[in-house]
């Protein structure tokens, strides 16, 4: 597979190159590929607007490019000569990116969660590295899940019909001070969470796969088999845990109905960790009081989902990892990771293929 | 005016009083008048649902009693002879409580900003003592302010007209780290805003009527005369100074336009600290991109108020200070000044009645 004959084992940095290949497969805006063509002379960095699309809000990785048949080809050039891409074009996100792309062995992914997308695009099996944004999107899905929390505590259910109507209407709400958040995934999204609900006086629970001592923020981490003693125990559940085979419908029924009368789902996942009819009921017949949910399993989420309809669901659509700085923090990262790469060093936030994350 | 001839002369405590009348004016939870009740053998308390009217909502202090003619009589009777006033009923709300109450020595409030309703007891060159209930509300409205930046930087208002249409449309937000928040009024509940927002990655300045050294999460304070300076430089800024002739429309037309292009305005003290007519302006030509009032200068807000227009306008009922926990912490502070009151320590949140607060 390494045809650029550099003969390096560990099949991800190139020093001994005379020259890297680098295609951008997402917008991004110009000063920023400035930034990251003045890492290394070695560097040939290839960013093409015109074939990868526009995008349509900021930090939109991905647009349908709309190629003409002769751009396609023109893209397919750059693909067959890239060594390291910089998010993958969606055209080219299905099994075989490899064939396309036979000089491949790097890819800098634009968000956090590729399990599922490395398997789609075949590198499972290969040793094409894989790194992901995992740090960039902590600080926005931690402040998400933090409003989400706000939210509910506060009312804003009720706020929002009170205000339909018109309506001045006095009413009690509540604090999140003392009330206990279960924060199921303690990555680096997970574990910001566990910090900012520590400091609005939260207590803090968790489950990580590998049960690690716990950050000053978190009075207790559980393993997976003890995922109910967290449900059982929280008034507001995160979800933040990896896609994988592992995780797929962690929330079923059972799960679902040990959570607290009138406590909080908030999914920040992945659809596929919660079985959703069984969310649909816990939320119908009030066993939830709420639930805050950024991912579901059919995105975009149909017109005819039931969940449009429960006035106390906030669907916020798989956007709450975009933040405006989004790109300004992905060019840091691949910078950072370019050099090391050049330098044979290892790379920023390598995910392990078979774990998925 | 004190007719218990105890001759004392600070006014507020009784230590050489055989018994202290105490009457309360509020609803409140029986087992949190039982602990009151337990304080202390010199305590008379005298709680009677039956006068005080039924509260609508958890912690509501202001429901109205409907009382017969013949439950007047015995109100008046009851207030007559009250030395300590756990706040003060609806209809009593009006000058000359003291002809009403000659024995009244002390009233502990159930809200933190009195300055106003203490003018309308004609209370304020008297000698009464009036306790507020500061502290108590600064976690709740800590978090609201905290719910409220979050709210604007996630575009909850997109959210909730996407919602509206079932239409999944990808975006970015914001993050708050890095943003700054001007916190004007650096009393319990805006160093609690403070420490939150600090805790949050934010930076922090504030506006103090007497700046102090600032709290390690607070940059920098200022004193009034430099609100601008504080307004031009922040991205959020929330009001909760207290209610006095300085404070009356200290944000004008001068000051929102200070306000930076996009700002957000968050008012959590009272509606009068606003030039509302300004504000409607600078929230229809775009000036400031939104605002979460909680406060109004006619309250109910009337329903043909402009306010209810704007979708970016985050409007709560006057509530956001009144948690679910609220009684409970007002009985703590309640049975702890009735301790100090007898033993004639000072008061907790004593307020100087010539400032206000």
């Amino acid at each position: 597979m390494a045809s650029n004959g550099d003969g390096d084992g560990d099949g991800y940095h190139g020093s001994g190159m005379d020259t890297v290949r680098v295609l951008i497969a997402s917008p991004l805006e110009s000063e920023l590929v400035e930034r990251i063509r003045a890492v290394d002379p070695r560097l040939n960095v290839t960013y093409r607007p015109d074939l990868v699309g526009a995008a349509r809000f900021p930090a939109d990785h991905h647009p349908s490019p709309g190629r003409s048949a002769q751009q396609e080809v023109e893209w397919a050039g750059l693909l067959a000569e890239a060594e390291v891409l910089f998010d993958v074009d969606r055209p080219n996100v299905r099994e075989g990116l490899l064939e396309r792309a036979p000089r491949l062995r790097w890819v800098q992914a634009t968000s956090s969660g590729v399990g599922e997308w490395v398997n789609q695009l075949g590198l499972q099996a290969t040793d094409v590295a894989v790194t992901n944004a995992a740090a960039i999107h902590a600080v926005p899905l931690a402040e998400f899940a933090v409003l989400a929390m706000l939210y509910f505590a506060k009312r804003m259910p009720l706020v929002n019909a009170d205000r339909a109507a018109r309506r001045w209407e006095l009413f009690a709400s509540d604090v999140v001070r003392g009330k206990t958040v279960g924060v199921v995934g303690l990555g680096g999204v997970g574990r910001e969470i566990a910090r900012l609900a520590h400091a609005l006086g939260m207590r803090v629970i968790g489950v990580r796969r590998h049960p690690t001592p716990a950050d000053a923020s978190i009075e207790a981490v559980y393993g997976p088999d003890n995922l109910v003693r967290v449900l059982e125990s929280s008034d507001y559940v995160v979800l933040i845990a990896p896609q994988t085979p592992e995780t797929d419908s962690m929330l079923g029924e059972r799960e679902l109905r040990a959570m607290r009368p009138g406590s909080v789902l908030i999914n920040i996942a992945r659809g596929s960790l919660v079985d959703e009819t069984a969310l649909e009921r816990a939320l119908r017949d009030g066993h939830l009081a709420g639930a805050a949910l950024d991912v579901f399993r059919t995105e975009p989420l149909p017109p005819d989902s039931p969940f449009w309809d429960f006035p106390n669901v906030l669907i916020t659509p798989h956007s709450m990892s975009t933040a405006v700085s989004e790109n300004a923090l992905l060019t840091d990262l691949f910078c950072d990771n370019l050099s090391r790469y050049l330098a044979g060093q290892p790379l920023r936030n390598l995910i392990d293929k078979a774990r998925g994350y």
